[in-house]
């Protein structure tokens, strides 16, 4: 998606260690336009598909699911990191090994919102070592619900977790697949 | 909004100790063309104010805080209530009380995103004490930047909250006012 690679060119941040902050319009402050065209775009590439809910998890993720699931007209489900107190109820729940924050975290989702017969397509901000994604598969196996496909906004394809995602099967579309941070550029796979 | 109201008594879930828990449009899954309509409201009822940015918190104001967004043209930036390990750089903090989960935490927006020639409209989902707004009202005074109003989905006038920040002074704008909750009904202030 060229609007989106070219803002990631003109607004991204490259910090050291091979990390580009897009902060400035998809992780703290978010264009809407952009948000929206996004939600298209995954619904151009997926519109074959006969979707009946969206996935995520907060919080970035929570954007694109909306615009997404507004272009396709279904509901969005958000998993949660941490089980709140109005969380009542049955949970599907799965733990999470964050390589940002090296920590293990649990992302939930009430047994309500998901279905076995529902045909789920997940969304997220970022692919990287895959985890997070791993851990939304889990849940949707143990729901039975069935996986569409998942739909990224931003690759880091120089790490591991796409690569390993679709040799395990998964239909992947990504907007931007990073393929390498250098000191002054991004670079992308296509 | 009447379409509120009717999908609050129709699908919300009244819990003892007069909660009603809004979960399958609002905090766990989301209805996008709901989130889209109340957009389109809150838009309705500010635009005569040239707001120029969104401040919403994460996670659940982020949906409605988008589609106003979009409404306006304008950024949305959605304070953070933990600093991430990418937050660098300098921050706006406020300390916030949850009343819900007897903590406290800190929310943060990076000095990029808040300008003190902005003119902000701040969106959330609910009031209830009103904790969480006036950590994002400390923020923009921090900031300099101006508050142009507040959108509000839900408030539950039975609590002193919106009372308070009423009396403050600030325009608040909340789509369904909840003045009761009973076993088996939820009444709307109007």
């Amino acid at each position: 998606m060229q609007a989106l690679k070219d803002r990631i060119r003109r607004d991204g941040k490259i910090l050291p260690g091979g990390i580009v902050k897009v902060d400035s319009f998809l992780n703290h402050q978010l264009d809407p336009l952009l948000m929206h065209q996004i939600g298209e775009e995954f619904h151009r590439r997926f519109r074959d598909e006969p979707i009946t809910r969206i996935l995520t998890i907060e919080t970035s993720g929570i954007a694109a699911a909306l615009t997404t699931g507004l272009a396709f007209g279904v509901p969005v489900v958000f998993a949660k990191k941490h089980k709140s107190a109005n969380m009542s109820g049955e949970c599907y729940t799965s733990r999470v090994y964050s390589y940002t924050k090296k920590t293990e975290y649990e992302v939930s989702v009430s047994t309500e919102y998901l279905r076995a017969s529902d045909r789920v397509l997940v969304i997220d901000d970022f692919l990287a070592t895959g985890n997070a994604l791993k851990g939304l598969t889990d849940i949707l196996s143990q729901s039975g619900a069935s996986l569409a496909g998942i739909g990224i906004v931003i690759e880091k394809s120089f790490q591991h977790g796409g690569r390993e995602l679709r040799e395990a099967g998964y239909h992947i579309e990504s907007l931007a697949r990073i393929r390498e941070i250098t000191a002054h550029d991004v670079l992308f796979d296509d």
